[in-house]
């Protein structure tokens, strides 16, 4: 009755992540801990807060649809030039559209298995032919990625770094050696989501016009303003420059593009905030180890915490957490999904998560 | 150097509109009235207003992404079923969402030669073939839409009614006779953008399940909020199930589903504003008139006024307009393009369109 395209038409009705608020009406009562999506429970920036309070009264007025102010100041934040640099609402919404400008139908893109379902949730929505690699020792693989980029033809591959679920980490050095050894043709999407809560060491130094990579930032980690929506992306001057060709041009959200900017001038919010992060990795870390889980090292605002069984167990661990009043989600796939991924969060809600996890251990 | 999938290579690099900001900074100064993207500077509902700076403390959190509460209400509020009902990124999101389902590469779209630039931008973002039809007496033509789709055996018409930018609009019932004459596989994109300050006439009685038709929907222009970036469609429960396959679904601004659900709520103020708007239309149809500029009868929040000139006259007055601080649009094809267009604001900044449209004809 209804007729789709064809991409369209083959593509899966499921939906790439449930979110918390779906769990909690299924359950019939609210998460007391919110640990699962990676969110910054220690908030933006007062002065973003204060910022977009204030901008709330303007909402009537379409958001600038060049991002003008924010682009600048990210230019000059990352000592690059504005059209080094493209906002979108957020990582994901500029992982669709780098897609759709880069991928037709039939065209590989090669990924880790286990790495971000919802880059994967777009190379397939545009017909692109998904290639994946093995993780090694829970890191994504940069020599097995590229082989594979080599042997397949692939238009692109991602690679986070950070990385996502895992929270292990690459140093620049290996980044950079990764970009020289890239096949014609193929263009590295460095997902940087993470990157503010990384080791120095972790963030590679990468020219900005390089026409072999583009990298993605957020303000929905670091920043904590997920709710927001507001990402951006570095790299060539013709590939940021394409984005015009197919983004929703006002699509950008006035109070959040105002939001952004205050809280990218907030330097010691963003300093407070790493070090809070780095505090609660340790709280989690401290916290497994109390109940037989073991953290693995994370350059992230999250912990993956192996519980030594299998997939079958953690997801039990991770539906008994959630009977507890915890949100946590784990890997996809294995071996990965031995572990449990825990957000970094305050304290009151690592107190939360103190209690449960025993509990829920216990029931299993 | 960078290489781009087929269909985005061979698009233009060019933007369907310039914004306001962009247009100020080549300038040096800001517009001392803003009238030329039809957004509602009498603003959102009060309570909406309230919601949102109260949500801002809370936009560490994603948005729900399935918009569950705003979708509830939206269906009660239509009398539909929430399955009736997709929320988005405002209706240029929905509009590229649904082109995407629909239009294979080389697939006929027809629509009206001056309607919505942003829908055609879609259109041939994804590779879709436009087929367009003029005006009928300033307004679009259902007839002449229905024929060309049935020649061309186009799979989307797109009719907006209320109709921008000319503010022209059809009465219910030839909406719905539209409706059982569109060719097989056909589907009517009616953009319903403008639907609350129309005669109740206007809006035509449909089923939600009618699987011929969606309908768009916006907090963008009654409700006031532009810049928050929400929109919704109506339509059979298979394509609004659809959409899952291919939307961002953690697009949506949190603070935004928050404010839209206030705003929803507020009948009272959208009443008012529905007053005020109407006072508004006839407020800058009478400063046409005293400037020899006839205004169209108008169902929206703006008004076209006929200079009974060419469109290089409309082009200039516009320019003349923007000299004067006096942000103005106009159509972008003959004969439309003998009108300026200028959106419904409150007195003070119709005072200061009293003051600058006389002087801007002059200096022309």
């Amino acid at each position: 009755m209804i007729r789709l395209a064809p991409i369209p038409a083959g593509l899966p009705a499921t939906v790439p992540f449930v979110g918390p608020e779906t769990l909690e009406r299924q359950s019939g009562r609210p998460f007391a801990a919110r640990l699962g999506a990676n969110e910054n429970g220690f908030g933006p920036s007062p002065r973003a807060v204060a910022a977009m309070q204030a901008a709330v009264g303007e909402v009537w007025k379409y958001g600038d649809p060049t991002s003008f102010d924010l682009t600048q100041a990210l230019a000059a934040h990352h000592g690059v030039r504005p059209e080094n640099i493209i906002v979108g609402e957020g990582i994901d919404g500029l992982l669709g559209l780098l897609v759709r400008l880069t991928v037709a139908p039939g065209d590989v893109v090669v990924t880790s298995d286990g790495a971000y379902p919802t880059f994967n949730f777009h190379v397939t929505g545009f017909g692109g032919a998904l290639d994946k690699v093995p993780y090694h020792k829970d890191a994504e693989d940069p020599q097995a990625l590229l082989d594979r980029a080599r042997k397949t033809g692939a238009r692109l591959v991602y690679l986070a770094n950070p990385d996502n679920p895992m929270g292990s980490w690459h140093e620049g050095a290996v980044i950079e050696a990764m970009l020289d050894r890239m096949p014609a043709d193929c263009l590295l999407v460095l997902d940087e989501a993470y990157a503010e809560f990384a080791p120095a060491g972790a963030i590679p130094t990468i020219a900005p016009d390089d026409p072999r990579v583009i990298r993605m930032r957020t303000f929905s980690k670091a920043y904590g303003m997920a709710g927001a929506r507001v990402g951006y992306a570095i790299g060539h001057p013709d590939l940021i420059a394409a984005f015009d060709r197919v983004r929703n041009h006002f699509g950008m959200n006035r109070i959040s593009q105002i939001g952004a900017l205050a809280a990218l001038a907030d330097r010691d919010w963003l300093a407070q905030i790493v070090a809070r992060v780095a505090a609660a990795r340790d709280r989690i870390a401290a916290l497994g180890a109390e109940n037989q889980l073991t953290a693995l090292p994370s350059a992230t605002n999250f912990v993956a915490l192996d519980t030594h069984r299998d997939g079958a167990f953690a997801r039990r661990l991770v539906d008994a957490l959630a009977g507890q009043g915890v949100f946590v989600r784990m890997p996809g796939v294995a071996p990965l999904n031995r572990c449990i991924r825990v957000s970094c969060a305050p304290g009151a809600e690592l107190d939360i998560l103190a209690e449960a996890l025993p509990r829920a251990l216990s029931a299993l």
